[in-house]
């Protein structure tokens, strides 16, 4: 059922030589960007999206997520496939890696089109499963339950922030199965924030802590090398083509190396 | 070419009994919760939304400020009209006050059909000075600008942040006469955040500090009272002939008491 954007691993060789290599095929100015967006970006905190119907708030969402420098995005289709809007996000995908859990019973509105709520959440469960493999703490953002506040989530742990539909808000598994629930401050008359509000003022909140505290949340040089590659990847024109004939010439001149006599002798 | 929701003002004892009415014909709950709302209530914080296009994005920024606690929401319609979506706001626009200018020039969609962005900006304009008139410093937020940050905007004054369409950003008058700029963080690719995302991270971030501060935010017993009328009169089943009732009432009451001989002679 996971779908995701990963590719198979390289050596750590084999990637210092392709990234050697795509880099000269992007301008200077966007390697730089490159660099420094690296240097910010963070697995520390995540976020998992359940069935969200609109287009134009599942975008919101992931242009808020690479703006606050977030690099993980999870999404679970249970009843409703994801679609977002390209005028929205700014191409923001192109540079999260993007992992989908989607049941096969997922389909384009499918969620609205149900009369009762569904019981099961298949997607939900093996995306919350997966979190908590990699140590992810799980918050459902919920503003029904009288729970904690921004100011109590602990950072010293990696996070992942659970965000519902815009009609049901997070499922019956999601709100069961979560470690924490978060309540945002509200003072008004309305009783929810949209869900790309509540994902920005939870995600800004957090993230402002996180930079100011002593957290480990800074990327592993492999980490970023994995990134730079699948960002160069999209980035460099014609970047499957390129791609391809870096693997003949490398190969090439690895057998070449191997099978000439040494010229020292 | 201004239009608001205001009413005539009414003297103080005539209020006094018109809400005490009113009051009778809406539920305990829904008199408390108004009365918790108006204690969290402030005009120290206002936005001002210049030309926006798409009406999630403006519903959305409706409810944030209901959810935050802001009362008054400025609205510049220079070449667009503005419009919103009641399945985005939840209703917030019949808490908050409006206060719309508006050219007469603007359509449905104006600004985007528009071929070159127009050079002048009336309705802003207008907008803006009687903000100033009010005594509010005015906050351009603007991705572009190189200048402060959200902890450098002082709250001993009352602040209105300008935010502009989804397109162009705020309108180069705008940009000119501002007192401040401000630049939200942002560490990833994209430029800018969407305008309802903007627009939460400002004012959750500023509201969060005001409420800790020992700025003068809260509002006066006579702002309260007439926010609560105004709360009660769209609230009240048939509120506009519930009150035509009372001041019928109410007049022949008065008319009666001065016109009776007095009893103690």
């Amino acid at each position: 059922m996971r779908k995701t954007q990963d590719q198979k691993p390289l050596s750590k060789e084999d990637r210092k030589a392709l990234l050697a290599f795509l880099s000269r095929f992007v301008s200077e100015a966007r390697r730089q960007k490159m660099a420094a967006v690296l240097r910010h970006r963070t697995r520390h905190i995540t976020v998992l999206l359940e069935d969200i119907y609109q287009p134009q708030n599942a975008s919101a969402v992931l242009r808020t997520c690479d703006a606050l420098g977030l690099q993980d995005v999870y999404i679970a289709e249970n009843w409703n496939a994801y679609r977002f809007n390209p005028d929205v996000s700014l191409g923001a995908e192109k540079w999260l890696t993007i992992h989908r859990f989607r049941h096969p019973g997922c389909t384009e509105g499918g969620l609205e089109a149900m009369r009762t709520p569904p019981s099961s959440f298949p997607a939900t469960e093996e995306a919350m499963q997966h979190l908590r493999a990699k140590g992810y703490l799980l918050v459902a953002t919920s503003p029904h339950t009288d729970s904690c506040s921004l100011e109590d989530i602990p950072l010293t742990r990696k996070v992942a922030f659970l965000f519902g539909n815009e009609r049901e808000g997070l499922s019956a598994y999601a709100l069961a199965h979560a470690d924490m629930h978060l309540r945002l401050p509200m003072y008004g008359f309305v009783e929810s924030y949209n869900i790309s509000v509540s994902a920005a003022i939870t995600l800004f909140s957090v993230t402002e802590r996180l930079r100011r505290s002593d957290a480990p949340w800074r990327l592993s040089e492999d980490e970023q090398e994995e990134i730079l590659l699948m960002w160069l990847r999209c980035s460099a024109p014609s970047g499957e083509a390129l791609e391809r004939l870096f693997w003949r010439r490398y190969h090439e001149a690895k057998t070449q190396a191997l099978s000439s006599p040494c010229e020292e002798e």
